[in-house]
């Protein structure tokens, strides 16, 4: 155990990530003080009532005065204007860090908005997550053994990302450091391109006639196929949009290869069908062989 | 309990789905003697060791000589071979059935070879599997509150569709009939299409630059999503063409819908992806309620 605490910490958005993070930084003693931010006053409420914060304000600058980290856990879409409000209170030893699934835009708009203390951001991304929202979702378990990804640019203040790595090795998780580009591009391909396969296998299930029928008899594998559907639609669309050139270009790269797989079963080619599955299921078992099923949420 | 008792029951294929038939026939003390079918004599043997089995022939037809019910438990691509070595020594009232994930192919195959026997083969479907293959794998609650379905035809011998239909109640499954377009219509969109786009997006990572990297950053999203990627790659494309006019239809249909998405994405047209991800969210939420998470193997 490092002797590393966290004074003040302010938290907006205390949903799945924002309230795990706040219960790990508990588990391990990490943290004197959280206050958590949101627009959803019974979520905030009720994150008290769970011990998962001390208080809470609605106003984002009044609750960073005095922050010693400010972790940004809402919606890639709602960071800018965040950013704005709480300029005005930021301090020079005030770090801030955010939990986006897309990193250039967050740190374009950090960058704008932050001006002369764009030092103090440092970019983060923990990859966990369950397709659950809210407070009552979060566990302090979240991130053991997952991995946060950081992107420092050339002005991030070494001190600054130094505290933002060990917050996240308090919380269980592994620190990995990695180029904003290149973590756009290979997070475009592992995670937001397969949540939008899922959303559009749901919703072209919806599309076909007798739906009840086809949900009655989804088997398993469908169920599993399309859990991330289940998350948050706003959260997706802001990632979609705020990653645009990897995600259009990642999507449309697949859909060449689906058509293979379609000529393939059209022009009855067993070999390449069979070729491709078999690709497939090295690769996979691989990636099963790296690691336990991860990211399932403790029974609630 | 009903007193329904199988004498003599002979599984050709005794792998992840007929390893786990005989293990629940067992478990509710269904059946008194099973003779296990198939190439591979070490997994037979293991599953004579394991208790599955009461012994083993590699011999289809030897095997099958005064079986009272055959499950075939094979590719669908075996299917036809199977049933031409078995069918000198069926009696008339051999019943005869088959666990494949497609019927219109099996159901031709079976009428075109079986004759005046056609009558008594029982098409069935139990929509229930993990990801593993191979005897051990297979588990007595695989069946345990999951769909069973019976596609009989209109020669199928009443008597023989309900023993078929005791079978399966016996294991713990739920037995629904439907006819043998339905299944794989239904099927092609809740369980081979999602299958499909499995393989081609673990396909597509592959062949992408930095594969490593990006397999150490994979998501639980991306894990789960890709669960299914790593079934057996010849009993997949087996079912790719034997269902492959529903199949080619449907990706093609998906295909669209994708191609809708990545033109809401490139448009900026925030408002459709919302709709198209809130519309996903509302039925794969319906889908959550409607059961538990199904198919999961205990730990083992």
């Amino acid at each position: 155990m490092s002797d590393f605490k966290i004074g003040r910490l302010v938290i907006v958005g205390v949903g799945l990530i924002g309230g795990s993070l706040a219960r790990a930084l508990r588990r391990g003693n990490t943290v004197d003080q959280i206050t958590g931010v949101g627009r959803n006053e019974a979520n905030l409420q009720r994150a008290v009532e769970l011990g998962v914060i001390n208080d809470y304000f609605t106003d984002a600058a009044r609750a960073c005065e005095n922050a010693d980290i400010i972790v940004l856990a809402s919606p890639v879409g709602a960071m800018q204007p965040l950013l704005l409000q709480i300029l005005p209170v930021l301090k020079d030893n005030t770090i801030i860090t955010d939990v986006g699934s897309v990193k250039g835009e967050v740190v374009a708009a950090a960058e704008k908005t932050l001006g002369k203390r764009f030092n103090q951001f440092v970019p983060a991304h923990p990859i966990a997550g369950t397709e659950e929202s809210g407070v009552e979702a979060s566990f302090e378990s979240l991130f053991d053994d997952r991995r946060v990804i950081v992107t420092p640019v050339a002005q991030t203040d070494g001190t600054a990302l130094q505290q933002v790595v060990s917050m996240w090795s308090a919380t269980g998780a592994h620190v990995n450091e990695m180029s904003v580009q290149d973590h756009d591009r290979v997070l475009a391909t592992t995670s937001h391109m397969p949540h939008v396969l899922a959303y559009a296998l749901v919703s072209y299930l919806a599309s076909r006639p007798q739906t009840q029928t086809h949900m009655d008899f989804a088997a398993g594998g469908f169920y599993d196929f399309t859990r991330i559907a289940s998350s948050d639609a706003v959260m997706w669309r802001d990632i979609c949009f705020a990653n645009k050139d990897e995600i259009s270009a990642r999507l449309k790269e697949f859909s060449q290869v689906l058509d293979q797989a379609i000529a393939s079963i059209d022009s009855d080619n067993e070999s390449d069908l069979q070729a491709m599955f078999e690709n497939a299921n090295n690769v996979r078992r691989q990636l099963g062989d790296m690691r336990e099923h991860p990211n399932k949420a403790p029974s609630r």
